[in-house]
């Protein structure tokens, strides 16, 4: 981990926190930490800065920690992943949480694999796991706002138009459509499609709440990889 | 898979297929392909087509192909690697291949972990079985070149020059840098670093040798989601 995540409950006073567990076990084993070594801190959906360690033995850390810096900007984007299968769930809460995504919805689609919405992997707690493992990555410390859509025709039909509206509204799709834009301007809405992408119906429903297709070349890219590459390509 | 890639041993005759394994458990269970059935095939290092099923058993699957199709282009890219751990390793194979680069050169860094370079995960057959799941990925049939560097120095002093003229080069560095160019044209040789990043000296010689830092931003990322979004960005 670059950045040291602080939850609320590790504050024993307004500048010292004590940690257990996780973090304890990679600061001894990943950092070889020592006492009076100084790190890079965070506090959950709070400021960032530097914890400089008072204490730490094989049950506890003491941290005295100095919070003074913003974290950084988070991308004007509002993601929409059909629902991967468990495995990749995880790695990409970690990539849309590193890569500084806001605001996360995971939807159905037809090719979503039924079986796939009774993961353990989508309980709230293991989804704030896989998030903070992300921060943690990439040095942020504000959580992105993740919600679920188990039913596509609703949600795309009566929300998705006025959650879009305002934005540069765009879907990703294999065919023969657009290349996706670069260095845009702006908000922007996309959808990315389950492993084998939207089927047709999809695709239109999407285009009717104002999403557009665009496609990233011949090439069948994995959901982590696409998720990746279309996000550098657009901001 | 996207393609069911075919190995020169599979052929028993110029256009008919016989196969076993890996590749016949994908058709049953993923595809759950008949006889009958037509598949996406393409010949290692070679052409793309279509394949028939014709018999399809518990033990073999044969089928009729029709190879008369390019592979998709490569990207025009030499793609130098600080060695990743050897979990990511596997993945960051299969993302460079799934994206098209030709020539990856794995490369020692002072902050690559000795024991990184003992994994038998750098053993050709298991490098190729990697590369092989990101072609079959992303509908490619010609596997990339992957060359191995142990010594930093004298790669970089050596060759390094040589190999990135003519090219646009570039090392991937968080710092105060110009970003990363976008849409480039014509060919590029580009460094990423390991976990932690270059060092500076590492940096210096990387400069020495024509290649020039750029970033991504303030966030530090996976080294596999670095290579994806480098490459998004830079074609």
């Amino acid at each position: 981990m670059n950045l040291l995540l602080l939850e609320d409950g590790d504050f024993v006073a307004a500048d010292r926190v004590r940690l257990s567990g996780r973090r304890l076990k990679h600061l001894h084993e990943v950092h070889r930490a020592e006492a009076g070594d100084s790190l890079r801190v965070g506090r959950v959906n709070g400021l960032m800065g530097r914890g400089q360690l008072l204490s730490l033995s094989a049950d506890t850390a003491e941290l005295q920690v100095e919070l003074d810096q913003a974290p950084p900007a988070k991308l004007p984007l509002t993601l929409l992943l059909a629902l991967p299968r468990p495995k990749m769930l995880r790695r990409v809460l970690q990539t849309v949480s590193a890569m500084g995504v806001p605001r996360l919805i995971l939807l159905n689609s037809y090719r979503v694999e039924k079986s796939f919405w009774q993961t353990p992997f989508l309980a709230p707690e293991a989804i704030r796991e896989q998030l903070i493992l992300g921060l943690e990555q990439a040095r942020d410390s504000v959580l992105p706002e993740v919600t679920i859509e188990k039913r596509f025709k609703p949600f795309v039909e009566d929300h998705l138009a006025q959650l879009a509206a305002g934005s540069l509204g765009l879907v990703g799709h294999p065919g023969d459509y657009p290349a996706c834009p670069r260095a845009v301007e702006g908000p922007v809405t996309l959808a990315i499609g389950p492993e084998g992408g939207w089927i047709p119906y999809e695709v239109e429903k999407l285009q009717q709440a104002g999403l557009q297709p665009v496609q990233l070349g011949e090439r069948i890219l994995r959901v982590e990889t696409a998720v990746s590459a279309l996000l550098a390509r657009l901001f």
